[in-house]
């Protein structure tokens, strides 16, 4: 059990001091909702294997009282299944089979793509000694330079934007993806966003997106945990002449959308179905 | 109260008798969820507003003991409200908000791109008395002919299928959406695949698709609830030559799908990260 309530933390930074890997700042979210101090181990990519020892070669990791513990779900079912009495993480099995499922679109609709729209820039923003390494493997992984991969990310950012609609589809109905209080749902979605203020040099979200109420307040937690000074801003996104609207507005939003609350809320859409063709 | 353990149902049905509507079906089960026995109205798409005396123009539709209550989200919170005794639809409200936000991605990466290949088929499935409307007003909301946006769907299919490994990803780690044992979560998802086997013609999963395991349960679910002899096979997909596959085969799952349990689990991906450019 933590010694004076301290679980080892080994973090993932760029040379600006803030986290960088969406699980470690999942991880972080998720140590801090435990009630736990952090003893932080900084450092960036490379060299994870000596400082921890030959124990992993990816992050998170953690060590509570001589135990280590991997991998970003590993370690949240550890904490809940280890300290069951401090607030839950995952509340009910179905919160953990639901965020899986919205994780696994979460990647290829967002996380993915920013990533390969800031992929220069997160080169430019790690340390200098992470910089061939960060290079050379995100090269090889996308196949091509990092400056031909990020260029035209212009046109790219509002379509992402805009595919993100689900989150907000959620969150303009509950506080938190976790109901009324946050729980691991919350920090797992948030996480590749606050990556994105990491390594992002331009806006990735309109100005006056919705999601940003509840950015924020994450931002806010455990006394403003998302607010490193190294972060970038998230808010701004320019769109193109003809471009996407970055969100849907909430005007627009019907059929699935709408609550049926008797005739008079579906008499608009029935009369346009059932309007003759002039 | 419901009198006799009995609430009134307004079904919508097509010519064969089985459930059309995703949202019909996500009711039908959870009001058997609930242990409730269903006084069914059966009926079509015309004439709904006859059927429930002017209570309301779409369904799902519930009376239980004198008291109308709408809406599919209307209706399960009304449940869960009435009868906090009985198995809970929605155990934890973080349920609620991660089933919304993947309700919002489900349908316009699957439910709507199925329905607009199946359009023609649920009209020809459909009552007699039906057909005008369904026609007229599908044609307006579509903006053109049945038979035109049905048209292609070969080359479509299998690229819905694949576009839903989310849901096959949550579905590999848990039992259910619900976790050990289904909940709102599972039978929000499942209407749609029921409403597929109520219109289409055609199967639209592969014979092997790693979802078929949780559907053939959640059909079984009742006394095999989502068994009505009018459904059609949903196995069986064709995929045209060089058309994507309809899956993401196990051994292919890398990057968040994988589990770091040490340097050994995570030593390929290394090696051809860092490995030169020949």
């Amino acid at each position: 059990m933590a010694q004076n309530n301290t679980i080892t933390f080994y973090d993932l930074t760029m040379a600006h001091g803030a986290t960088t890997s969406p699980f470690v700042w999942a991880t972080k979210y998720a140590l801090k909702h435990k009630g736990f101090d952090l003893d932080v181990v900084p450092g960036g990519f490379t060299g994870i294997m000596e400082r921890t020892g030959g124990k992993t070669e990816r992050l998170p990791a953690i060590v509570d009282d001589g135990k280590w513990v991997l991998d970003s779900w590993g370690i949240v079912e550890y904490l809940d299944e280890t300290y069951p009495d401090r607030p839950m993480l995952i509340p009910h099995e179905s919160v953990a089979a639901l965020t899986k499922a919205l994780d696994a679109w979460w990647w290829p609709t967002a996380v993915g793509p920013w990533m390969r729209c800031f992929c220069a820039d997160y080169r430019d923003l790690c340390f200098e000694h992470d910089k061939e390494y960060v290079t050379a493997s995100r090269e090889k992984m996308l196949g091509m330079k990092l400056e031909e991969m990020q260029a035209g990310r212009e046109n790219r950012l509002p379509q992402i934007s805009a595919a993100i609609e689900p989150l907000r589809k959620a969150l303009s109905e509950h506080k938190w993806l976790g109901g009324s209080e946050p729980n691991y749902a919350d920090y797992r979605i948030l996480g590749p966003i606050l990556f994105l203020a990491s390594v992002g040099k331009q806006p990735a979200l309109a100005e006056d997106d919705p999601l940003r109420d509840w950015i924020e307040r994450c931002r806010d937690l455990f006394g403003g945990l998302g607010r490193h000074p190294g972060l970038h801003e998230l808010y701004g996104l320019h769109v193109p002449e003809g471009g996407p609207e970055p969100y849907m507005r909430e005007s627009w939003r019907g059929g699935i959308y709408k609550r049926n609350t008797g005739p008079e809320s579906t008499r608009a859409e029935t009369e346009f179905i059932t309007k003759r063709a002039e």
